[in-house]
C-alpha cells in the first residue's frame, strides 16, 4: 500500500480508480490520457489476456475528449470501466458470449451501467464471460499471471482486465462464485453488495434469488468510490483494527480447500492477529451445512425458467448444460426448491444475528486456492455459493500467493445491509492482509 | 360459458384464445383473418379505450401472412398478443410510458415475449402502462365498460385491450396489484404465476422481491394454453367441485372492501356452495396482518435502487413519486426492510402449509370493488399486495357486476409451485362463478 503514483513517472494505466479520480479532479490527468494509457496496455496485452469482446478505441477516445470538456461533477468522472458482456450498454453489443446474440446491440444501458455512466464513468468496452454468465462456452480470457491458467469465471474478462491494469474498474456478476472467485484469481478487490441494493435490470438473469451485480477495483478505496454512487457506502468512518472481533470461518465446505487457500486464509488471520484484531474460529451450526445443496436446488429450479426462451427459439445454438437446465436433467423437484428457499430464509436471519458485540466481520476463503490450470475450467464456486445465497455483502481482498506464485484472495462478509460498515472494515484490514500490491504491479508491469 | 363461436357467424375478435387456437389449428381460421379482426376492433374502439402505445397494422399483417405459411407447430401459433410497455420486444419500442425512453427500441425480446413468440404467438403491439409500471404518469387507457372509469393499473392497456375484445391475450406485471386488479376491472381472466417460475428478464424492474409477470385471457382455458408453453400447466387433470374445500379469505384488509367486492365474493361463494363445494371462512393468523406493511417496506427499499439510474441521468424527466422513492421520502429503514423479508419468509411457509386435506384453494377479493371513476387513479392494490409478497399463484376470475354495472373479479390462490393444480381448480370453478360471459360480450359488442 506504499505505492504512490507520481503524475510524472508512473503510467496512468497502473493508477487505481481512486488515485486516478483524484488526479482527474485536479486536472493533473485528463480522461483522454487515462483512456489512451488503458488502450495502450490493452494493445500490448490483449493477444495473450483476451479480456475484451467489444472495444472501439476511436469511439472511447472521442468520448474521453467529450468528458474532458465537461466539468467533473460526478464522482466517477472520466474513469474507464469494463462491463461484463451479460450486462447491457447502449453503445456496445451484448453478446452474452452466445452465438444466439452475436453482435446484438440493445440500445439501453443496464441499471448499473446507467448509474456509473451518469456519475461520469467512461464505458471502455465489454468483457468476455462464460456463456450467459452460467454454463456452456467459456471465455477466451487468460490469467494475467500465467496464461495457461484460468482467470476464473464467469466474470473472466472483467477480472483479468482489472488484474492486468487494462482498466481500473469493471462490473461482474455472481450467481454461484462468479464475482468473488475471479477477484481471488486475478489479485484484485471485489465488492458483491447486499442483494437488492443494486438493480439487476438489464443484466442476463439466470437465477432470480441468486444473481447479484458486483464491481472490481484495485483497492478498497476504489470499491468505496463506486459504493458511494450506488448509495451503499454512506458512512465509512475509520475502524480501529485493535480489538476488532473477526470470525475465521473455514466454512462447511473446508474439505475442498487447497494449499493456496489455506495459506491465504491463515496468513491473513495471523497478520490481523498481530495487528491486534481478535480472531476466533467461527463454526456455523448444522443448517448451514445444507446451504450448498439449497443453492443448487434453487439454481436448478429458477434456471429452468431463465433459459426457456433460448431453448424454444434457438435450441441448436444453446449449449447442452443450459438445455439440461430447462429439461431439469438433475431431477430437481419443486419441494427441494422450496426447501432451499426455507433454509436460506432461516440461515440469513441466523447469520445476521451473529453480528454484534461478539462479532464484527467474518473472514473466509474466496476460492479453494489458486486459479486452476487450463481454460476448460473457471475453478470451483464451492467457497462462494453459500455467501451468495445468504445475500449479505462480500468484499474480496488479495492475500498473497499460492504454491504456483498465483494470487489468492480472502473474503470479508457482513450481515445484510451492512455494506458501508463492511467497506470501512475492509479499508482498515486490507493494508494488513494485502502486502503484495507492489509485487503484483512489478510482476505484471515490469 | 355457453357462448360457442361459429366460424361463419361470429367476429373472430370475439373468440377467446383457446377457441381461436382450435380454429387456427384446423385451418378454419387464418392468422391474417384473426389479426385483421383485432385491428378492425381496435380501429373502432381505440379513440375511446386508448389501450395501445405502439401498433403497426401493416407490419403485423405481414407477420400474420408469414405465420399462415408456416406449419402450426407451436401451441400459440397465430395468436395475437398485447405486451405491456415495460416489457421489451425486439420490434416495437419500449417506452415504459416515460419521457426518458420515448420511442426507444431495444432490439431483443424479453424472456416472456421470447417464449410466446417462439411458440408461434404474434406480437400485435405494446399496451399503455403506468410510468415504469410503478408510479407517476398514468396510462391514457379507459375502462371498456365505461370510459369515465379506470381500467385499473399498472397493466392498464393490457387489461382494457383483452377486456374490450381487441386482442385475446396480453402480458401484464404485478408488484402490488397491477395484474390481478385490472383483470377484475375489465371482466377478464388473469394468471399471476408462482414467483420464480417465469423469467422477468427484459422487464422493467421495480422490486426484485415483488415483480411478477402474468398474462390475461378470456377463459381459464386461455390461461392454461399459455401456462403450457411456460411449463407450469403440465397436469390440469379435471377437478370435482363437489367436496372441494374452499377457504373464503376476506383477508386482513377487509376494512377496505366496497359493495361491489362484497357482492363478487359472496355470490361466488354462494354459487360454489350450491354446486357442492365446501366453503369455510379462512381467517389468517396474526403475522399475516403485518404483510401489507412488509410489502410497503420491501417496495420502498428495493425501489430506491430501481429508479437510481433515471434519478442520476434524467432527474428532470422522472416523476416526483419515483424521485421520492430514490430519496426514501417515507423514511423506510434497512431494519424495516429486513423485517419485511423475514415476515414474508415466515408467512409463505405458513400459508403453503394450510393446504392439504383441509384446504384445496383460497377464494379472496381481486379488488375492493368496481373500477373507480376517473383516470387520475388506477384503484387500490390493497387486496393484492399480500398475495404478491406470498409468491404463490393467483388466478383472477370475473364474478358479476357491482352497483355501477362494472365487472368485479375474485381471486383463487394456491400454495407456491401449484400453478398446474390451481389452473385445474380454476377451470372447474370458473363456469360456476362467472355467469356473465355472454353479458359482457353483448354489452361491449352489441
Amino acid at each position: 500500500m506504499n505505492y504512490s503514483p507520481s503524475r510524472m513517472s508512473a503510467d496512468p494505466a497502473t493508477f487505481s480508480a481512486s488515485q486516478a479520480a483524484a488526479l482527474l479532479k485536479t486536472k493533473q490527468l485528463s480522461c483522454e490520457e487515462l483512456v489512451r494509457a488503458c488502450l495502450a496496455r490493452i494493445a500490448a496485452r490483449d493477444p495473450v489476456v483476451k479480456a475484451w469482446l467489444s472495444l472501439d478505441p476511436d469511439y472511447v477516445i472521442a468520448r474521453a475528449r467529450a468528458l474532458d470538456k465537461l466539468p467533473p461533477t460526478g464522482a466517477l468522472h472520466g474513469l474507464p470501466w469494463g462491463v461484463k458482456d451479460v450486462i447491457d450498454t447502449f453503445d456496445y453489443p451484448t453478446t452474452q458470449n452466445s452465438p444466439i446474440y452475436d453482435q446484438l446491440k440493445i440500445g439501453r444501458d443496464a441499471a448499473c451501467v446507467g448509474v456509473v455512466r451518469g456519475s461520469g464513468a467512461l464505458i471502455l468496452g465489454k468483457t468476455d464471460t462464460v456463456e450467459f454468465a452460467s454454463s456452456g462456452r467459456k471465455a477466451l480470457s487468460t490469467n494475467p499471471y500465467n496464461p495457461a491458467h484460468t482467470p476464473g469465471g464467469s466474470s473472466s474478462g472483467s477480472g483479468a482486465a482489472v488484474g492486468d491494469y487494462q482498466v481500473p474498474l469493471a462490473f461482474g456478476t455472481q450467481t454461484g462464485g462468479s464475482h468473488i472467485r475471479p477477484a481471488s484469481f486475478n489479485g484484485i478487490y471485489g465488492h458483491k453488495p447486499t442483494w437488492g441494493r443494486v438493480s439487476r435490470e438489464g443484466v442476463r438473469m439466470s437465477s432470480m434469488t441468486l444473481d447479484t451485480i458486483g464491481w472490481y477495483g484495485r483497492s478498497v478505496d476504489d470499491l468505496i468510490l463506486v459504493g458511494i454512487v450506488f448509495r451503499i457506502a454512506e458512512d465509512t468512518t475509520p475502524i480501529t483494527v485493535r480489538g476488532l472481533r473477526i470470525g475465521l470461518c473455514r466454512s462447511p465446505v473446508w474439505h475442498a480447500i487447497e494449499p493456496g487457500g489455506v495459506a491465504a486464509l491463515d496468513s491473513a488471520a495471523a497478520k490481523l492477529s498481530a495487528a491486534g484484531a481478535i480472531i476466533e474460529e467461527l463454526v456455523l451450526p448444522e443448517p448451514f451445512t445444507r446451504m450448498h445443496a439449497a443453492h443448487a436446488a434453487i439454481m436448478a429450479g429458477e434456471g429452468a425458467a431463465s433459459f426457456l426462451p433460448e431453448y424454444v427459439n434457438a435450441y441448436e445454438k444453446l449449449a447442452q448444460p443450459l438445455r439440461d437446465r430447462v429439461e431439469n436433467s438433475t431431477g430437481s423437484t419443486p419441494e427441494q426448491w422450496l426447501q432451499g428457499y426455507a433454509l436460506a430464509d432461516r440461515c440469513r436471519v441466523e447469520f445476521d444475528a451473529l453480528f454484534g458485540p461478539a462479532l464484527d466481520v467474518v473472514l473466509t476463503p474466496s476460492s479453494p486456492g489458486e486459479a486452476p490450470e487450463g481454460l476448460h475450467t473457471t475453478g470451483n464456486a464451492i467457497f462462494n455459493s453459500m455467501w451468495t445465497l445468504l445475500h449479505g455483502p462480500n468484499v474480496g481482498i488479495p492475500s498473497g500467493r499460492g504454491p504456483k506464485n498465483l494470487p489468492v484472495g480472502v473474503t470479508l462478509v457482513g450481515p445484510r445491509m451492512s455494506d458501508s460498515r463492511l467497506l470501512a472494515i475492509a479499508k482498515a484490514l486490507a493494508p494488513i492482509i494485502d502486502t503484495d500490491e507492489a509485487g503484483r504491479l512489478s510482476q505484471l508491469w515490469g
